[in-house]
């Protein structure tokens, strides 16, 4: 039986040339590499020629690997295969599970190393032009997923009022409006938001304004998942965008 | 006089590996390289063999340029040279005002393109053991600079206590008393808190307990800057990491 290893790799937020140097050995020495739906195919060409590629990813709405069923794949290929990399979206201990793959690994006597990715949260607003932390208006940001698994606002986004500081809400586009309802309640309606969408990739989009017009111009603008939301004074940095709607 | 182009690079949190491929793109082709105290070394030895490199960082408690004077530099190597390359630790959105140069050199109509890094805030806890969120502890996180101008904790380090997710702390550690004292106020003695210095370097150390213990830890173990302090239930899920003190 092979002693395998296992290396947890961040693709990083969608475009091909924001993987780590790191990353990209690990990809081009793997025996199996098993890769999230949302990771760019550009990235797998580097893979050897007899690699064995698996999608094993979620994507919004299609069909989905249940994290087990990760975990047991995982399993059933250790013995055979020396070297396995899981290859995830973004960072993979930002909002990735990363972290419960590698326990699970472990427990299996596998090996683990971890090689950290550009994570959406910062990246793709870096490439919309808005700095999530800027000396005179933000000296804090707070990464927030939008719902829990029962459909309400969590906890976490209910608490960013009382926060002074950048707000990056990730999954939050189909409760843009409570959100935005949220927060006006807290904040003056000039406050900027904006919805980056498909970011990081040739398609990204900006749709900035204000708390007072954003639900109207993601509507006149059609946004679609996947998104990021934006809010804050950093948002009113941003120059020389595209802004749908009026 | 040359049309001047400017890119602005994030380095990643110290491992030269960890750079993304673009960013090392950039490097290679550079004229000019504009580099971060803390900035590896390594990563510089893919600059092309005539490429000017020029420090420009700030170290703690060093000699350290003024952001005017970098302003002033770029304004000076740009009408001589095509491709100049501003390379900073960590992601340069992310605390590094790296906005600032950005729109700085478009005021002297240079063409800017800014490359995300793996920003240090998420990936030395990673490098740690230490996801940011994890679905069952933490379904957000906040990065937070300690201290202001004047010394003071900073507004959103006293306005972070109203949050139930992960807190992450840069440039804290000469106020980790005063942090683990305004914690105490509102959270657990025994909420977890660790203290990772030297992050995705070779002598990477990590030092954890609790809100309680902490400090006394710290003490015993001589920690000393650069170090990132992460507060919440995620530093728990730390297993087989070296612990100092008692």
């Amino acid at each position: 039986m092979t002693l395998s290893r296992l290396t947890l790799v961040g693709a990083g937020p969608g475009d091909p040339g924001l993987i780590t140097l790191k990353g990209y050995q690990a990809i081009a020495e793997a025996d199996v590499i098993l890769y999230d739906a949302l990771v760019d195919p550009e990235v797998l060409k580097h893979a050897r020629p007899h690699a064995i590629l698996e999608c094993v990813g979620k994507r919004a709405g299609g069909p989905s690997w249940e994290q087990e069923a990760i975990h047991n794949r995982i399993a059933e290929l250790a013995p055979h295969h020396e070297h396995i990399v899981r290859l995830k979206g973004g960072d993979p201990f930002v909002f990735g599970r990363g972290f419960e793959e590698v326990e699970f690994a472990r427990t299996l006597g596998i090996t683990v190393m971890v090689i950290p990715g550009v994570t959406s949260a910062t990246s793709v607003p870096a490439l919309a032009g808005i700095p999530v932390t800027h000396r005179e208006v933000s000296r804090s940001f707070q990464v927030i997923t939008a719902s829990t698994n029962n459909g309400l606002l969590s906890e976490d986004l209910l608490k960013s009022t009382a926060l002074p500081g950048t707000k990056i809400i990730l999954m939050g586009l189909s409760k843009l409006k409570e959100i935005v309802d949220l927060y006006l309640k807290h904040f003056s309606g000039s406050l900027g938001i904006a919805i980056l969408e498909k970011g990081s990739s040739s398609e990204q989009r900006t749709i900035s304004g204000t708390l007072e017009n954003i639900v109207h111009r993601a509507q006149l603008a059609q946004v679609k998942a996947p998104a990021i939301i934006i809010v804050g004074e950093v948002v009113h940095l941003l120059k020389n965008q595209t802004v749908y709607g009026s």
